[in-house]
């Protein structure tokens, strides 16, 4: 291996969360390193004996104090070569959805703030992680569109009606409500609980449930998940 | 940058080629290193002052004579950290398809052999290069359903049915080619020439060609391409 490189490998973490109707994005103040004035992705570099999702999940608790069991791989950001001033740093960029208003996030050892920004409000960040979150709402946005992974975003049990404007509300579409309720409750993965919501004007509504089991059964048949707009 | 870290970063290349009704991938035979005795995909480390796709179309250039401006992201192979006996290599792969009919290949400085591989002749690689091609695969056989990339595969005119072939080939899928043929004739981006098949049993066919400006045209507005199975 007689190649010269000085190349560090990081790992940044973009958790998506949804609450009140809206998207969020959870960042961190830095704490350390040149960039120390600027919000910036949950992130570091990777240590030589883990690996880099383990790396990724170790950061984001460190900073943040979520504990995470699994992140997607979004996209390796090293075109760059100049994106940290201080050494070529390549970041190996990861994503999760959580349902934020279930969350306790808390600035830990290595942030000095943690907080969630909505997706429209997000402010100047650190090195190129402006471009990393675009990126990545590029992907949630494909990707609801082809896998049911609104959910995640969701409590356990919610609304019809949060659901829909969940979708609305990312994707940025109006949807039809009357063909987009039969459509997904067509599926069979969804469940309707016992439970009605607890506060809400006009008549309780039921609360649904999404069924992991059920919807990976349908996939084995080949299933294909997958929301239309008009 | 106080962190310890002894990791190379890598790049490997997949490119898919399709010729005679088959997918096969581009593999080398190495010359150095550890690995010597087993066929490989193009790649190698990146060097300090090349961006990540530079290094990976460098690298396929050096060890098989083809020069592509473009090849796609893939997945960053970091989580195994012995993936690499000599040390710890973090790999970001890159695909590209390619007419292979129409490509010269040729071992160059860094490459014993270079060769074509059916996709289902595929011996036992180095490092976890059949992992690699596993997900390259995986993502190829996705992609194909929506967005048409099949025509990267051909060359730049054939016959209807050598676009059919390729979906049924490379999705292991027979489709109602009626359908086919009407759906994908409707989208409006495939040209019909005024050539004609060279040789061909029966009456010759009419050649076709992908409209790429028409295709951009209807992205902006819009459109979704999608193939579907029964």
């Amino acid at each position: 291996m007689e190649n010269f490189q000085n190349i560090r490998i990081a790992v940044d973490a973009i958790v998506f969360g949804y609450k009140n109707n809206s998207l969020y994005v959870l960042l961190i103040e830095q704490k350390f390193g040149s960039a120390d004035k600027y919000w910036a992705l949950p992130g570091g570099l990777v240590k030589q004996d883990e690996s880099l999702s383990e790396a990724v999940i170790r950061e984001l608790h460190e900073e943040t104090s979520v504990q995470l069991t699994f992140m997607e791989q979004l996209y390796t950001f090293g075109d760059d070569i100049h994106r940290d001033s201080r050494n070529r740093v390549i970041s190996v960029a990861y994503y999760a959805l959580v349902d934020a208003s279930g969350l306790e996030i808390k600035a830990d050892t290595d942030a000095e703030r943690v907080q969630w920004f909505k997706i429209d409000e997000i402010p100047d960040l650190a090195f190129d992680h402006n471009i990393i979150v675009k990126t990545a709402i590029t992907r949630l946005k494909a990707k609801l569109t082809y896998e049911p992974v609104g959910f995640d975003l969701l409590p356990q049990e919610f609304l019809f009606s949060d659901l829909e404007n969940l979708y609305c509300t990312i994707l940025e579409k109006e949807i039809d409500r009357r063909n987009f309720r039969k459509k997904i409750l067509s599926y069979g993965f969804l469940d309707q609980t016992d439970h009605f919501s607890p506060v809400k004007s006009g008549r309780p509504a039921k609360l649904f449930k999404f069924n992991d089991l059920k919807y990976k059964e349908l996939i084995e048949k080949g299933f294909h998940f997958e929301i239309k707009f008009a």
